[in-house]
Protein backbone atom coordinates (compact mmCIF):
# COMPACT_ATOMS: atom_id res chain seq x y z
CA UNK A 1 0.00 0.00 0.00
CA UNK A 2 3.14 2.11 0.91
CA UNK A 3 4.36 2.19 -2.59
CA UNK A 4 0.73 2.49 -4.43
CA UNK A 5 0.15 5.83 -2.32
CA UNK A 6 4.05 6.79 -3.18
CA UNK A 7 2.71 6.61 -6.52
CA UNK A 8 -0.76 8.45 -6.09
CA UNK A 9 1.48 11.43 -4.93
CA UNK A 10 4.00 11.22 -7.69
CA UNK A 11 1.05 11.68 -9.78
CA UNK A 12 0.40 14.64 -8.26
CA UNK A 13 2.94 16.16 -10.22
CA UNK A 14 0.80 16.34 -13.40
CA UNK A 15 -1.20 18.99 -12.17
CA UNK A 16 2.15 21.08 -12.73
CA UNK A 17 1.90 20.12 -16.47
CA UNK A 18 0.75 22.91 -18.72
CA UNK A 19 -0.73 22.36 -22.04
CA UNK A 20 -1.16 24.77 -24.93
CA UNK A 21 -4.63 24.67 -24.34
CA UNK A 22 -6.29 27.83 -22.18
CA UNK A 23 -9.14 27.30 -19.71
CA UNK A 24 -11.90 28.83 -20.95
CA UNK A 25 -12.76 31.27 -17.79
CA UNK A 26 -9.63 32.18 -16.82
CA UNK A 27 -6.45 33.41 -19.11
CA UNK A 28 -4.10 30.62 -17.96
CA UNK A 29 -2.75 27.05 -19.56
CA UNK A 30 -4.37 23.95 -19.08
CA UNK A 31 -2.55 21.45 -17.23
CA UNK A 32 -3.23 17.65 -17.87
CA UNK A 33 -4.22 16.56 -14.63
CA UNK A 34 -7.63 18.79 -15.43
CA UNK A 35 -7.64 18.09 -18.81
CA UNK A 36 -7.59 14.14 -17.70
CA UNK A 37 -10.81 14.64 -15.12
CA UNK A 38 -12.62 16.28 -18.80
CA UNK A 39 -11.80 13.86 -20.78
CA UNK A 40 -13.17 11.22 -18.31
CA UNK A 41 -16.46 13.45 -17.85
CA UNK A 42 -16.85 13.47 -22.06
CA UNK A 43 -16.44 9.59 -21.56
CA UNK A 44 -19.72 9.48 -19.66
CA UNK A 45 -21.62 12.21 -21.73
CA UNK A 46 -20.85 11.31 -25.19
CA UNK A 47 -20.65 7.25 -24.94
CA UNK A 48 -23.83 7.12 -26.93
CA UNK A 49 -22.12 8.20 -30.37
CA UNK A 50 -19.77 5.30 -30.08
CA UNK A 51 -20.50 3.14 -32.82
CA UNK A 52 -18.90 0.01 -31.61
CA UNK A 53 -19.40 -1.35 -28.21
CA UNK A 54 -16.65 -0.43 -25.82
CA UNK A 55 -15.42 -1.46 -22.85
CA UNK A 56 -16.34 2.17 -20.84
CA UNK A 57 -13.90 1.19 -17.86
CA UNK A 58 -11.14 0.94 -19.79
CA UNK A 59 -11.50 3.97 -21.89
CA UNK A 60 -12.06 5.94 -18.34
CA UNK A 61 -8.51 3.76 -17.17
CA UNK A 62 -6.91 5.67 -20.05
CA UNK A 63 -7.71 9.06 -19.83
CA UNK A 64 -7.20 8.77 -16.54
CA UNK A 65 -3.67 7.43 -16.87
CA UNK A 66 -2.53 8.34 -20.42
CA UNK A 67 -0.94 11.75 -19.54
CA UNK A 68 1.24 10.98 -16.79
CA UNK A 69 4.47 10.30 -18.93
CA UNK A 70 4.47 14.08 -19.26
CA UNK A 71 5.22 13.92 -15.56
CA UNK A 72 8.74 13.19 -16.92
CA UNK A 73 8.62 13.91 -20.98
CA UNK A 74 6.18 17.15 -20.93
CA UNK A 75 3.67 17.84 -22.87
CA UNK A 76 4.51 18.03 -26.04
CA UNK A 77 2.55 20.61 -28.46
CA UNK A 78 0.69 18.76 -31.62
CA UNK A 79 2.21 20.73 -33.89
CA UNK A 80 5.25 21.17 -32.77
CA UNK A 81 7.03 18.93 -35.44
CA UNK A 82 10.64 18.85 -33.90
CA UNK A 83 9.24 18.06 -30.45
CA UNK A 84 7.20 14.53 -31.37
CA UNK A 85 10.47 13.92 -33.58
CA UNK A 86 12.07 11.98 -30.22
CA UNK A 87 7.77 12.42 -28.12
CA UNK A 88 7.88 8.32 -28.65
CA UNK A 89 11.40 7.62 -26.58
CA UNK A 90 11.17 9.90 -24.09
CA UNK A 91 7.57 9.33 -23.18
CA UNK A 92 8.68 5.39 -23.11
CA UNK A 93 11.19 6.19 -20.92
CA UNK A 94 8.60 7.53 -18.51
CA UNK A 95 6.23 5.27 -19.10
CA UNK A 96 9.27 2.85 -17.49
CA UNK A 97 10.08 4.75 -14.69
CA UNK A 98 6.43 5.87 -13.44
CA UNK A 99 4.71 3.10 -13.58
CA UNK A 100 7.19 0.81 -12.18
CA UNK A 101 6.62 3.12 -9.04
CA UNK A 102 3.60 0.38 -8.19
CA UNK A 103 3.61 -2.82 -7.44
CA UNK A 104 4.56 -5.51 -10.29
CA UNK A 105 1.45 -6.84 -11.28
CA UNK A 106 -0.31 -2.95 -11.14
CA UNK A 107 2.72 -1.62 -12.92
CA UNK A 108 2.52 -3.84 -15.87
CA UNK A 109 -0.75 -3.65 -16.71
CA UNK A 110 -1.33 0.32 -16.73
CA UNK A 111 2.09 0.63 -18.83
CA UNK A 112 0.33 -2.41 -21.06
CA UNK A 113 -3.25 0.13 -21.06
CA UNK A 114 -0.71 3.47 -21.75
CA UNK A 115 0.38 1.42 -25.08
CA UNK A 116 -2.56 0.21 -26.32
CA UNK A 117 -3.38 3.68 -26.02
CA UNK A 118 -0.74 5.35 -27.49
CA UNK A 119 -0.88 2.56 -30.61
CA UNK A 120 -4.45 3.56 -30.65
CA UNK A 121 -5.70 -0.08 -32.54
CA UNK A 122 -8.42 -1.25 -30.11
CA UNK A 123 -11.85 0.43 -30.07
CA UNK A 124 -11.15 1.86 -26.48
CA UNK A 125 -7.72 3.05 -27.67
CA UNK A 126 -9.51 5.03 -30.58
CA UNK A 127 -12.70 6.43 -28.22
CA UNK A 128 -10.07 7.96 -25.64
CA UNK A 129 -7.65 9.40 -28.34
CA UNK A 130 -10.59 10.81 -30.38
CA UNK A 131 -11.77 12.56 -27.22
CA UNK A 132 -8.06 13.57 -26.21
CA UNK A 133 -7.90 15.45 -29.43
CA UNK A 134 -11.44 16.35 -30.05
CA UNK A 135 -11.15 18.49 -26.41
CA UNK A 136 -8.60 20.90 -27.12
CA UNK A 137 -10.76 21.59 -30.26
CA UNK A 138 -14.01 22.74 -27.75
CA UNK A 139 -11.75 24.35 -25.40
CA UNK A 140 -10.07 26.77 -28.55
CA UNK A 141 -13.79 27.26 -30.11
CA UNK A 142 -15.44 28.44 -26.40
CA UNK A 143 -12.49 30.71 -26.03
CA UNK A 144 -12.41 32.35 -29.73
CA UNK A 145 -9.24 30.27 -30.28
CA UNK A 146 -7.11 31.62 -27.81
CA UNK A 147 -4.04 29.09 -28.49
CA UNK A 148 -4.90 28.76 -32.66
CA UNK A 149 -4.09 32.66 -32.72
CA UNK A 150 -0.76 31.97 -30.38
CA UNK A 151 0.27 29.06 -32.67
CA UNK A 152 -0.89 30.01 -35.96
CA UNK A 153 -2.82 27.15 -36.64
CA UNK A 154 -4.61 26.15 -39.52
CA UNK A 155 -8.02 24.86 -40.13
CA UNK A 156 -6.25 21.27 -42.23
CA UNK A 157 -4.08 20.78 -39.35
CA UNK A 158 -6.67 20.54 -37.12
CA UNK A 159 -8.90 18.37 -39.08
CA UNK A 160 -6.05 16.01 -39.97
CA UNK A 161 -5.32 15.92 -36.27
CA UNK A 162 -9.01 15.05 -35.35
CA UNK A 163 -9.29 12.35 -38.05
CA UNK A 164 -9.74 9.39 -35.45
CA UNK A 165 -12.73 10.70 -34.39
CA UNK A 166 -14.21 9.76 -37.87
CA UNK A 167 -13.57 5.80 -37.07
CA UNK A 168 -15.24 6.07 -33.55
CA UNK A 169 -18.36 8.07 -34.49
CA UNK A 170 -19.95 9.83 -38.13
CA UNK A 171 -22.10 12.16 -35.41
CA UNK A 172 -19.07 13.98 -33.57
CA UNK A 173 -17.16 13.74 -36.46
CA UNK A 174 -19.29 15.58 -38.50
CA UNK A 175 -20.22 18.22 -35.26
CA UNK A 176 -15.84 18.84 -34.95
CA UNK A 177 -16.21 19.65 -38.93
CA UNK A 178 -18.74 22.10 -38.90
CA UNK A 179 -17.25 23.60 -35.59
CA UNK A 180 -13.88 24.09 -37.06
CA UNK A 181 -15.41 25.61 -40.76
CA UNK A 182 -17.00 28.06 -37.89
CA UNK A 183 -14.19 28.80 -36.23
CA UNK A 184 -12.05 29.62 -39.46
CA UNK A 185 -14.95 32.03 -40.31
CA UNK A 186 -15.31 33.37 -36.80
CA UNK A 187 -11.64 33.77 -37.38
CA UNK A 188 -10.25 32.09 -34.75
CA UNK A 189 -8.62 29.39 -36.90
CA UNK A 190 -6.13 30.16 -40.18
CA UNK A 191 -8.26 28.58 -43.65
CA UNK B 1 -25.33 16.40 -28.96
CA UNK B 2 -25.34 20.54 -28.48
CA UNK B 3 -26.69 20.52 -25.18
CA UNK B 4 -23.99 17.85 -24.13
CA UNK B 5 -21.32 19.86 -25.62
CA UNK B 6 -22.78 23.08 -23.66
CA UNK B 7 -22.57 20.57 -20.71
CA UNK B 8 -19.13 19.87 -20.77
CA UNK B 9 -17.78 23.60 -21.87
CA UNK B 10 -19.88 24.97 -18.34
CA UNK B 11 -17.66 22.26 -17.07
CA UNK B 12 -15.13 23.30 -17.71
CA UNK B 13 -15.51 26.33 -15.08
CA UNK B 14 -14.92 23.71 -11.93
CA UNK B 15 -10.68 24.25 -13.01
CA UNK B 16 -11.14 27.13 -11.67
CA UNK B 17 -12.87 26.66 -8.47
CA UNK B 18 -9.71 26.38 -5.56
CA UNK B 19 -10.25 24.10 -2.69
CA UNK B 20 -8.12 24.44 0.73
CA UNK B 21 -5.20 21.90 0.00
CA UNK B 22 -2.61 23.03 -1.96
CA UNK B 23 -0.19 20.78 -4.64
CA UNK B 24 2.76 19.49 -3.46
CA UNK B 25 4.91 20.61 -6.56
CA UNK B 26 3.94 24.19 -6.47
CA UNK B 27 2.78 26.93 -3.62
CA UNK B 28 -0.93 27.15 -5.24
CA UNK B 29 -4.09 25.79 -4.18
CA UNK B 30 -5.79 22.61 -5.89
CA UNK B 31 -8.70 23.53 -8.25
CA UNK B 32 -11.74 20.66 -8.33
CA UNK B 33 -11.44 19.59 -11.74
CA UNK B 34 -7.67 18.04 -11.21
CA UNK B 35 -9.03 17.06 -7.30
CA UNK B 36 -11.80 15.13 -8.84
CA UNK B 37 -8.86 13.61 -11.48
CA UNK B 38 -6.96 12.68 -8.58
CA UNK B 39 -9.50 10.74 -7.19
CA UNK B 40 -10.46 8.81 -10.54
CA UNK B 41 -6.80 7.59 -10.53
CA UNK B 42 -6.96 6.56 -6.46
CA UNK B 43 -10.45 4.49 -7.61
CA UNK B 44 -8.12 2.21 -9.78
CA UNK B 45 -5.23 2.16 -7.93
CA UNK B 46 -6.59 1.23 -4.44
CA UNK B 47 -9.99 -0.82 -5.62
CA UNK B 48 -8.41 -3.82 -4.04
CA UNK B 49 -8.73 -3.24 -0.23
CA UNK B 50 -12.34 -2.45 -0.76
CA UNK B 51 -14.10 -4.60 1.44
CA UNK B 52 -17.82 -5.40 -0.38
CA UNK B 53 -18.12 -5.48 -4.01
CA UNK B 54 -18.65 -2.40 -5.58
CA UNK B 55 -19.81 -0.90 -9.37
CA UNK B 56 -16.45 0.45 -10.52
CA UNK B 57 -18.39 2.50 -13.39
CA UNK B 58 -20.57 4.07 -11.25
CA UNK B 59 -17.85 5.09 -8.56
CA UNK B 60 -15.85 7.03 -11.45
CA UNK B 61 -18.83 8.65 -12.41
CA UNK B 62 -19.66 9.89 -9.24
CA UNK B 63 -15.44 11.02 -8.30
CA UNK B 64 -15.89 12.92 -11.42
CA UNK B 65 -19.19 14.46 -11.37
CA UNK B 66 -19.58 14.97 -7.48
CA UNK B 67 -17.84 18.43 -7.53
CA UNK B 68 -19.42 19.90 -10.52
CA UNK B 69 -22.25 21.65 -8.04
CA UNK B 70 -19.25 23.65 -6.56
CA UNK B 71 -19.40 26.05 -10.17
CA UNK B 72 -22.32 27.95 -8.76
CA UNK B 73 -22.22 27.24 -5.03
CA UNK B 74 -17.89 27.17 -4.47
CA UNK B 75 -15.78 24.71 -2.76
CA UNK B 76 -16.81 24.87 1.47
CA UNK B 77 -14.29 24.26 3.53
CA UNK B 78 -14.46 20.73 5.70
CA UNK B 79 -13.70 22.74 9.07
CA UNK B 80 -16.04 26.12 8.17
CA UNK B 81 -19.08 25.13 10.40
CA UNK B 82 -20.38 28.98 8.98
CA UNK B 83 -20.14 27.67 5.33
CA UNK B 84 -21.32 24.24 6.12
CA UNK B 85 -25.07 25.44 7.55
CA UNK B 86 -26.54 26.48 4.47
CA UNK B 87 -23.89 24.21 1.94
CA UNK B 88 -26.34 21.65 1.15
CA UNK B 89 -29.10 24.12 -0.01
CA UNK B 90 -26.41 26.05 -2.30
CA UNK B 91 -25.39 23.00 -3.36
CA UNK B 92 -29.13 21.50 -4.13
CA UNK B 93 -29.74 24.57 -6.34
CA UNK B 94 -26.49 23.98 -8.13
CA UNK B 95 -27.24 20.63 -8.90
CA UNK B 96 -30.86 21.66 -10.36
CA UNK B 97 -29.07 24.19 -12.74
CA UNK B 98 -25.94 22.41 -13.78
CA UNK B 99 -27.37 18.89 -14.43
CA UNK B 100 -30.48 20.27 -16.53
CA UNK B 101 -28.35 21.64 -18.75
CA UNK B 102 -28.27 17.92 -20.14
CA UNK B 103 -30.83 16.24 -22.13
CA UNK B 104 -33.58 14.89 -19.93
CA UNK B 105 -32.92 11.50 -19.13
CA UNK B 106 -28.69 12.38 -18.52
CA UNK B 107 -29.83 14.81 -16.33
CA UNK B 108 -31.76 12.63 -14.01
CA UNK B 109 -28.81 10.47 -14.28
CA UNK B 110 -26.40 12.21 -12.97
CA UNK B 111 -28.33 14.64 -10.44
CA UNK B 112 -29.73 10.87 -8.71
CA UNK B 113 -25.89 10.71 -9.02
CA UNK B 114 -24.70 13.32 -7.26
CA UNK B 115 -27.33 12.40 -4.82
CA UNK B 116 -26.64 9.04 -4.08
CA UNK B 117 -22.65 10.39 -3.51
CA UNK B 118 -24.08 12.55 -0.77
CA UNK B 119 -26.25 10.91 1.06
CA UNK B 120 -23.51 8.33 1.25
CA UNK B 121 -25.35 5.21 2.04
CA UNK B 122 -24.35 2.61 -0.81
CA UNK B 123 -21.17 0.57 -1.11
CA UNK B 124 -20.21 3.24 -4.41
CA UNK B 125 -20.63 6.26 -2.59
CA UNK B 126 -18.87 5.07 0.56
CA UNK B 127 -15.77 4.44 -1.12
CA UNK B 128 -16.24 7.68 -3.42
CA UNK B 129 -16.53 9.36 -0.23
CA UNK B 130 -13.56 7.91 1.47
CA UNK B 131 -11.40 8.56 -1.24
CA UNK B 132 -12.45 12.41 -1.35
CA UNK B 133 -11.59 12.49 2.30
CA UNK B 134 -8.49 10.70 1.96
CA UNK B 135 -7.09 12.32 -0.55
CA UNK B 136 -6.73 15.66 0.79
CA UNK B 137 -4.97 14.10 4.08
CA UNK B 138 -2.23 12.70 1.72
CA UNK B 139 -1.58 15.92 0.22
CA UNK B 140 -1.17 17.24 3.45
CA UNK B 141 0.87 14.75 4.74
CA UNK B 142 3.48 15.43 1.88
CA UNK B 143 3.65 19.27 1.83
CA UNK B 144 4.42 19.45 5.22
CA UNK B 145 0.98 20.20 6.37
CA UNK B 146 0.66 23.19 4.34
CA UNK B 147 -3.19 23.58 4.71
CA UNK B 148 -3.32 22.24 8.34
CA UNK B 149 -1.24 25.13 9.36
CA UNK B 150 -2.76 27.76 7.62
CA UNK B 151 -6.28 26.67 9.21
CA UNK B 152 -4.94 25.28 12.73
CA UNK B 153 -6.08 21.86 11.67
CA UNK B 154 -6.41 19.39 14.55
CA UNK B 155 -5.84 15.68 14.63
CA UNK B 156 -9.34 14.53 15.84
CA UNK B 157 -10.72 17.09 13.21
CA UNK B 158 -9.11 14.98 10.59
CA UNK B 159 -9.81 11.46 12.23
CA UNK B 160 -13.47 12.64 12.27
CA UNK B 161 -13.98 13.53 8.83
CA UNK B 162 -12.01 10.26 7.53
CA UNK B 163 -13.94 7.90 9.12
CA UNK B 164 -15.62 6.61 6.22
CA UNK B 165 -12.80 5.37 5.58
CA UNK B 166 -13.35 2.51 8.13
CA UNK B 167 -16.39 1.89 6.72
CA UNK B 168 -15.07 0.80 3.50
CA UNK B 169 -11.36 -0.63 4.21
CA UNK B 170 -10.01 -1.48 7.78
CA UNK B 171 -6.38 -1.06 5.87
CA UNK B 172 -6.71 1.87 4.48
CA UNK B 173 -8.56 3.14 7.77
CA UNK B 174 -5.32 1.98 9.38
CA UNK B 175 -2.68 3.64 7.45
CA UNK B 176 -4.24 6.65 7.54
CA UNK B 177 -4.78 7.03 11.08
CA UNK B 178 -0.85 6.29 11.39
CA UNK B 179 -0.29 8.93 8.65
CA UNK B 180 -2.13 11.29 10.99
CA UNK B 181 -0.33 10.37 14.12
CA UNK B 182 2.76 10.82 12.12
CA UNK B 183 1.44 13.97 11.16
CA UNK B 184 1.12 15.45 14.21
CA UNK B 185 4.34 14.06 15.55
CA UNK B 186 6.17 15.54 12.60
CA UNK B 187 4.48 19.58 13.60
CA UNK B 188 1.96 19.13 10.23
CA UNK B 189 -0.86 18.69 12.90
CA UNK B 190 -2.48 19.93 15.76
CA UNK B 191 -2.74 17.35 18.77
Amino acid sequence: MHQQLEFIMEADKLKDILRRSQVTGSKRRENSAEHSWHLGLMVFILQEYVKTPVDLNKVLSMVIFHDLVEIDAGDTFAYDDIGNQDKAAREEAAADRIFHLLPEQQAMHYKALWEEFETGETAEAKFALALDRLQPVLLNYYNEGRSWKVHQVRNDQVVERIRVLEQISEELWSYAVHLLEDAVHKGYLLP
